[in-house]
């Protein structure tokens, strides 16, 4: 998607250790329009899955996931993330270690928002080591509803999330995949 | 906004204690093409304000923001929650002390994102006692930006925040008021 790798050129900022900062249409101000475009592209690529819901995590694949189910027409459920036990017997739960935070936190779903029958189309924003991923992976296949695709705005092609979800069959789109952050910029796969 | 009743008689379910849960299409699951609907009910009633901004408290009022800008043509910013302190000085920080969760945090919005030239629309999905408006509302008055509106979907007419941002001339729109909640059913202001 061409006016993502503009966005990101123009308006990513890069910091030492390979990370890449959207703040300002992404991550904590949003460019609605865009990500209006962002979720129709989503539909374009999986429009013919048959998706019946739209699954991301909180908080930054929310708004990206609410615009594509304009397309699909569909709910999205997002799971939320704690720190703490929640005893609740009625949910479904994974664990995610985040790199940027250095802990690990429970992802968690209302076993009454996925079921069985459902195809899921998975959204998230950023797709680095895919530990976040894999926490909504495990809580979907708790639920026992099919994977049919998984969309991602960012995906940084030198670590190894993207390897993992392909390698194991799924249906991943990344809109961009960035391939090498340097002093000198950034490069695309 | 007829419809919105509609959803919180059909969808919403009571527990002890005034609580309302609408997880089924405002918090956990959404129903995008509803909240489409609730951003464009704000746009007819604040679109004369010269908005040029539209802030929000992750989580759950991002994707109301967010669909409300699509008619308002305007960014989003959200206000991030922490629990931490955060030394970086390059942001505005209020606190924000949860009921439902019995304890204090901190919500915070980077410099850049809000400035005194904005018009602000602030949007929420509930108001109750104010809490976490009034920290927004601390880190607005911090950028100097301009409050020239407050969208909520759903308030807590029998708690004070309403209330309080009334009599301190906010000009507040919330779709639903909910007065009573008890055992029979929920009654409407």
């Amino acid at each position: 998607m061409d006016k993502l790798k503009q966005m990101i050129l123009s308006k990513g900022e890069t910091r030492e250790g390979n990370i890449l900062k959207v703040d300002s249409f992404l991550n904590h101000q949003l460019d609605s329009e865009f990500l209006y475009e962002i979720g129709k592209e989503f539909y374009n690529y999986f429009k013919n899955e048959n998706i019946t819901k739209i699954v991301t995590i909180e908080v930054s694949g929310v708004a990206i996931a609410a615009m594509a189910a304009l397309f699909f027409k569909v709910p999205v459920v997002f799971a939320k993330k704690s720190e703490s036990l929640n005893l609740d017997k009625n949910i479904y739960k994974g664990k995610v270690y985040s790199y940027t935070k250095r802990k690990e936190y429970n992802v968690m779903v209302s076993k009454r928002y996925l079921n069985k029958e459902d195809n899921l189309l998975v959204i998230d924003d950023f797709l680095a080591q895919g530990n976040a991923m894999k926490g909504l992976i495990d809580i979907i296949d708790q639920s026992g509803a099919t994977i049919k695709g998984i969309g991602i705005v960012i995906e940084k092609g030198f670590q190894s999330g993207g390897t993992y979800l392909r390698e194991n069959g799924y249906n991943l789109k990344s809109l961009a995949i960035v391939e090498q952050i340097t002093k000198k910029g950034i490069t695309f796969g």
